[in-house]
């Protein structure tokens, strides 16, 4: 190790304790990736658990002109946690104590290694629960999900992340503390709340997140339609919004999809369906018990050939666990897949599903659709073989070229998973060169320095690395949790 | 007039032609005052109507070091529109058309002088609706929703003005054009469109609005809780949220209030009722017919001597008219009133109306409650007759205790009108110094001058004139809608 980085992790050590940094090429390993495929080193990692010593670990790496990144549990899609231009990272994961839990109020107040499935269960045993969850929500932290303003199959009828967050204490780089928003939903002054919610870790450290909570609804119906093809199933999903109706969630899943999930798990899906919506309703039980028949009739009405209602906790339990599993499950079809994520109009999915159909065509490649239909956000995967040469070049060009036609369709390129590096290239897209700037402007209010995870969200600096995607290979991995 | 400011008028008249500038003081006075009671005289009134107008006015101010203030309707409450500094007022009121109506995306672009209620009316040709609705709504405009991220009593289910906007083009200080956000609910990069709803005209001037709608519910049932006391409505409040279920509307009124009511309106609440709660669920047939039972029961549980449901849509709009028109009604019971306007846990709304009693006691005043009960938004209003001398000041004293009782209880001090002048001396009892310095940061970074309505949300400057308070007469004007 060279002087000044051992001057450097001294120097962590002498906040957090020497047992609470790493700095050893081999136990750096596994804090150079996340749930994306880039990876990158960073000198050292720092696991704090006191305000204080992020603040103190902050204003360190702001003294010797290093890069900060903080750091949840690691499972995000864009590459957001990766130190792409080394530095310091602050993992998060050692503070971890739900601090409030104010059921009367709907409100708690966690810190940000908090993972998402245990603030949620905690707040069951108070007759509440956190709504946003994302499909790694055993795993994810609440932190991360600030960081990324993530969403989720019930963040439909809920919204992501950014509408339940009431508020958060945020070290800034001089290690200076505040607190933007609060505890209540209105709060004076500028919504800095707001903007710091899904600023990729790029404005400072959220130490303390308050959050909103709801209670737990009395009744859920789960209804599985079954259709000949997914523009009958488009149809569904504009009727049943037409109708005034906001399901809890609303899943597609098309017959690729449904072959590969069926090559793992039988008897969920019927073999022959073009494609399946999966629809849940909640509320109280005169609610549900009125809407469950309304969506199922709409189903019918839109041409679905079956609708199935679970019957118990059980069956909607399977349903669930069949849709979650859908991209571990494609590995029976190929051995490796690219996944796209972008959004649509809603009114133009069927039309961009075609397009999806044709690029992939166009590429020669295989493409399988597993989405959040009611959001208009598409997840089509591009289905190759590594070792056939220039596949995944043809993967790569083919998602890119679909994003282009998302934006063209007046949609944009992002769903849920962030810009990070993987997206970064692509934000010119969207943005013209003043947009961009107004937001770096705002980045620059928050942290002049800019040290707050470089090189990510805007064009420049190292890129995302695609060649690397060929090892994106369709296991159980973190790339499962879409 | 002096010749800097002839030479300033003529600057404007060439911009938006002489027809489209004031600069008489005679014909200023209408726009020296808003919906609060403070006044300041502009130099000059501009009202362009196409956003390259709105450029081109901005760089002239910014060329002439003038400030620059964004007035929609004037029906603001806190001052927001008020040239308390002077300069230039851009009036909006011309820019008025709703460009885009795309009832299958839920979504309408319009233009910043739109009326709230015209592009409701508009929407519901379609079967849509905006759902945002403050009680000013048909006077009151979307650009001036946007900077005060405004509320209604509607926003109990469907959230505030940021909740409904998905984008807009903004001019800043420098006469450049950008875009924050967009037409989608999902954007890439920092969500600066949050962070610009609410700012209150200090960071530019939205000149196209991205809005979301939503269905018109197929059905609307309202029920009206009558309670002995107020305690026992705030139990129905907390019993009904409890329940799972977020009515789209829950509003209370006092005793007090009541009496005023009924000295205008006979016959639509009973007068021996120590409160009223008018509580509204929406939906399909199938879920109101579910839900507006289970309301009812709750309320009677929690205490209701009776509990009434509306039969049709005109006593539904009588119920609601009577709850409009409060404020307007308090003029029987005193010749002036001071409205506070705070917010506080859910859970310590019984406890809080005790206070704002004991409060108006000790300072000898009379007090009135109607608000917006789900939220835990008080307004109260204190009644006091301004020719017995320092009654007025008494009621200022009361009602800024009555906001330290808030911040106390862990709420806050503005629940939907914004800091403006009115609010900003008291910023300090819910932020830090570094708290405000992050905020500033952010208004530099949109407008490193600060020329865009300057000297309002953060203390210092030209104050609130609280003795002008007592010209605030209980009358049909501005203040009556809350």
């Amino acid at each position: 190790m060279a002087a000044d980085a051992r001057h450097i992790v001294q120097g962590l050590q002498g906040i957090v304790g020497e047992s609470n940094v790493i700095h050893h090429a081999e136990d750096l390993l596994v804090y150079e990736y996340d749930g994306s495929i880039d990876t990158a080193m960073p000198l050292a990692v720092a696991f704090p658990t006191s305000t204080e010593e992020v603040s103190r670990l902050v204003a360190l790496a702001q003294a010797e002109g290093l890069p900060v990144i903080g750091r949840g549990s690691g499972t995000g899609l864009s590459g957001g946690a990766i130190a792409s231009l080394g530095g310091i990272q602050i993992s998060l994961t050692r503070m971890n104590r739900i601090l409030e839990m104010d059921a009367g109020n709907h409100l708690a107040v966690v810190e940000p290694g908090v993972l998402n499935l245990d603030l949620d269960t905690e707040a069951r045993k108070h007759g509440m629960r956190y709504a946003p969850d994302p499909s790694s929500q055993r795993a994810c932290s609440l932190g991360g999900n600030v960081a990324e303003n993530a969403g989720g199959p019930h963040c439909l009828a809920y919204g992501v992340t950014t509408n339940h967050v009431l508020g958060m204490e945020v070290v800034l780089e001089d290690g200076s503390v505040v607190w933007l928003g609060g505890k209540t939903r209105d709060v004076p002054g500028y919504d800095l709340r707001g903007v710091f919610v899904g600023s990729e870790g790029t404005f400072g450290i959220a130490t303390k997140i308050a959050v909103r909570l709801l209670p737990v609804p009395e009744s859920t119906t789960t209804l599985l339609g079954v259709f000949h093809d997914v523009d009958a199933a488009c149809n569904a999903v504009s009727a049943i919004i037409g109708r005034g109706v906001v399901p809890a969630a609303m899943e597609m899943i098309d017959s690729v999809c449904i072959e590969a999930i069926i090559n793992v798990t039988k008897g969920v899906f019927p073999a022959d369906a073009g494609a399946v919506l999966l629809v849940e309703v909640e509320g109280l039980e005169e609610e549900t018990r009125g809407l469950g028949p309304d969506v199922e009739a709409t189903m019918y009405d839109s041409g679905a050939s079956e609708v199935r209602l679970a019957a118990d906790a059980q069956e909607r339990e399977r349903l669930w666990s069949a849709r979650k599993g859908a991209f571990g499950a494609l590995g029976t079809l190929a051995p490796n897949y690219y996944l796209v994520d972008g959004v649509v109009p809603r009114t133009r999915l069927a039309e961009m599903l075609g397009d999806v159909e044709r690029i992939a065509r166009k590429y020669n490649l295989l493409v399988a659709n597993v989405f959040h239909a009611g959001d208009g956000n598409l997840h089509p995967c591009l289905l190759f073989d590594e070792r056939e040469a220039g596949a995944a070049e043809r993967a790569v060009k083919a998602g890119g070229e679909m994003l282009e036609v998302c934006v063209a369709m007046g949609g944009t390129l992002t769903g849920e998973h962030g810009v990070g590096l993987e997206k970064k290239a692509y934000m010119p897209l969207v943005f013209t060169g003043e947009d961009m700037e107004a937001m770096e402007r705002v980045r620059d209010a928050f942290s002049p320095s800019g040290r707050f995870n470089p090189g990510k969200i805007f064009p420049g600096g190292p890129e995302y690395d695609h060649a690397a995607q060929r090892s994106a290979v369709s296991s159980a991995g973190p790339a499962a949790y879409i």
